[in-house]
């Protein structure tokens, strides 16, 4: 077991080995059990991170607020209306003052191709952990919350059938973060991946050999196919959600490209090919009745809510670790 | 004396007994007392509620804020710009997650035929207490501050006659809540109400037969006027203030209404028709001039300080009683 | 050494006296060790303060709101978007009742003319410490941290040569506040201030004739010149930084005065004149290339980040005494 992390960042789940994630599990489960007996667990009293948002958030900054202060600790919750970053503040400057000023620095910028620069910048000045809240190219806090609700649901994650498909949605441009954080993830703990979307909606080919290494050392497995019924056959999780075409090689016009694709929603039916205890997840929010019928997000099978409660678990146990730890 | 509240909603006092009020009050005394005397009072320790704003607010988001810190807790401030509302967030959404992840929700929303709506959407879901910050029909937390104040000022409340008058201001339109609460919740302590008002601002006639109901119950009175002079009229207290005609069944143009009435303002004249010790109260922000003049507001009569300083007091009682109660 | 702070108001330094400002430091000091100890210093435990900003702000917000939190207590943080003046709200009713619900107000409120009258307002009404975080003309958080972070660099402050040079920058127009806090501030402790600038960027008349009373009263000294190498020549301390010609008398247009003025900056050949040991500072944040050289601001001479970090611990040290203190 891994028991040093005192300072160590935390921009992508590639960077932390096995062992590292499996202790962020158990103390993800530790806190919880807390939690839910109203044990106090002041380990991070009196230390403060800074919480920078570039765009808008629920879950990530609740759960990171709210997680801090359960802590003992506190959260400066920064956005662009009060980041000075506009007034030629660089990454530099505002990385090593903030993290002066306090005991962590964490950041959402999905900007693409510029959000993970930003929070490489930071880290490299920073003399806090660096923790990412989403950038263009990951998203290891909503990876580790997923990882967390599908042990607690499946118990043994060996050969554990999942499908990360793209999902059609009207609202704003989704970015890669998520399938691509759970892609690189998932095979790590042996699960066997199904990684489905339309053409045009391919991540970015550094990313797919990424996966598949990760797959060939850890046992498990991916699959890439564009027909949705196959990744839905035999599943036992579904992740259906919705991602602009980023990192995409299709010269066909954005939105011609997306209103092509009605047709990838997850329905009753789709649901009836996948293995009959199936269970299905998103990140939240999910753009209803077009990436998803209502019947299934709020149906038997959904475990949305318990996978976005875990954002909270997962969230103090990553600075529990990075700011307090040994 | 009533003692379990832990979970309670707080969304309108007509849902509170008189013993639980009775308590309430109690509770909010004792805060005031040890905070004057600077005791900690560290009852909700690492607690976190979630402190929702549709609309702007300083009494209710500072009261809020500040008394869960002095409770040793945390509020997570979040208002439309970082609310996830637009991007398809429905309150069940909202209200299951928020209350995993902390132990209240408080929430403003004042929006005509939709904020009440939202908030019992929201306690319909939430797992945690859901506090009324003010919604289209209720502002408890005005109200029973505004009771605590009277009681401490008046001692004994019963024959206690308290006018509630409308006056004209020329500030944004304001929501029926105030005055609406305030008459329901006065007859409940022997009060004797005159509610007064021009033509055109009547309440919704649910709201007044549920006054009459609790005063017939209680052993107070209601007496409806649209005569300002009769409601100065040998008042104990008054408590002039706007609001709009969001439930009138007036046909007239609602600023023609609002302009044809610029007479109603508590002047000194009005006040030497009320009684010769009468307090004169106001939830502000006052519009200064129009529903007041300078000299009343600013004057001996005026109790509106006080009365905003027991809103800290009383919403630290209502977070201590529902978030950590028995 | 002086001892008694509770209550008083922190508007400008000229208000604090000489031992003051000594035990200040001192305090900052203590609490700076505490922080790298990772010492507890929970001296304002459950307290609460409002932090109102009328412009936008990084170190200065991050400092006090993650300072309060390392003291034990909690900042609630206003911006414009969440304070009611635009409402009728005027500065009495705010302070009176902001000092009713908390322990301490900060405010910055930089508009010229109404900044500091707003702030003499707010401490006319509030039964709670006032803390300027800059007006039109103070900025007493930024002078104690730049008197601390001399301190530590130089040892000994009498005959210690510190010129404050105007600077050029297209970004938006800068307060008076730094410069003027800076002259008054730093002949209270026998440093030889030269105070540079062009035409037009004049001082008012009161604030130099106050520098030159400090000057003769504490054995500092004040020349002002229109020359900027003369005032690089020999300096152990140079700040270049931009103001506006907001108490000039010059009757040129302003952008034309200001791009006249294009050659002042902090360059390489600049630093040369001045002592080989000399340091460079800044408040921040710097208009890079145009206030000064990247190589200089970067490069061995500069303490900008010392200088930016020395702001938390003075801010709490702030806090603690006239908050909490005796």
């Amino acid at each position: 077991m891994q028991s040093i992390f005192r300072g160590k960042h935390f921009i992508t789940l590639q960077e932390w080995t096995r062992e590292e994630i499996d202790t962020l599990l158990e103390v993800s489960g530790d806190l919880k059990l807390d939690f839910a007996m109203d044990v106090p667990t002041p380990y991070l009293l009196y230390k403060t991170i800074f919480l920078m948002f570039f765009e808008q958030s629920t879950r990530t900054r609740n759960s990171m607020e709210a997680g801090i202060a359960q802590l003992g600790g506190h959260g400066n919750f920064l956005d662009t209306s009060t980041m000075q970053i506009a007034h030629g503040e660089v990454a530099k400057d505002t990385a090593v003052i903030l993290s002066r000023y306090g005991h962590g620095i964490a950041c959402r910028n999905c900007s693409w191709g510029i959000g993970n620069k930003y929070l490489r910048d930071m880290a490299k000045w920073s003399s806090a952990p660096v923790m990412n809240l989403q950038c263009d190219l990951y998203h290891p806090m909503q990876g580790i919350a997923d990882l967390l609700t599908i042990r607690e649901k499946v118990g043994d994650l060996k050969r554990c059938k999942v499908s990360v498909i793209w999902a059609y949605a009207k609202s704003h441009k989704k970015p890669i973060s998520v399938p691509l954080t759970q892609v690189l993830l998932f095979p790590r703990y042996g699960m066997d991946v199904t990684f489905a979307y339309p053409q045009g909606y391919e991540l970015p080919d550094w990313a797919v050999n990424q996966a598949k290494e990760n797959a060939d050392r850890h046992g498990g497995s991916i699959r890439i196919t564009n027909d949705m019924e196959e990744a839905y056959t035999g599943a036992n999780i579904v992740i259906p959600k919705n991602w602009g075409s980023w990192a995409g090689k299709s010269n066909v016009d954005p939105n011609e490209l997306l209103e092509r694709n009605r047709g990838w929603k997850c329905t009753e039916r789709m649901m009836t090919l996948a293995d009959r205890n199936v269970l299905y997840m998103h990140a939240l929010p999910a753009d209803r009745e077009n990436e998803v019928e209502n019947s299934v997000i709020d149906g038997p099978r959904s475990i949305v809510y318990d996978e976005a409660e875990n954002r909270l678990h997962t969230a103090k146990a990553v600075m529990t670790l990075t700011m307090g730890g040994k």
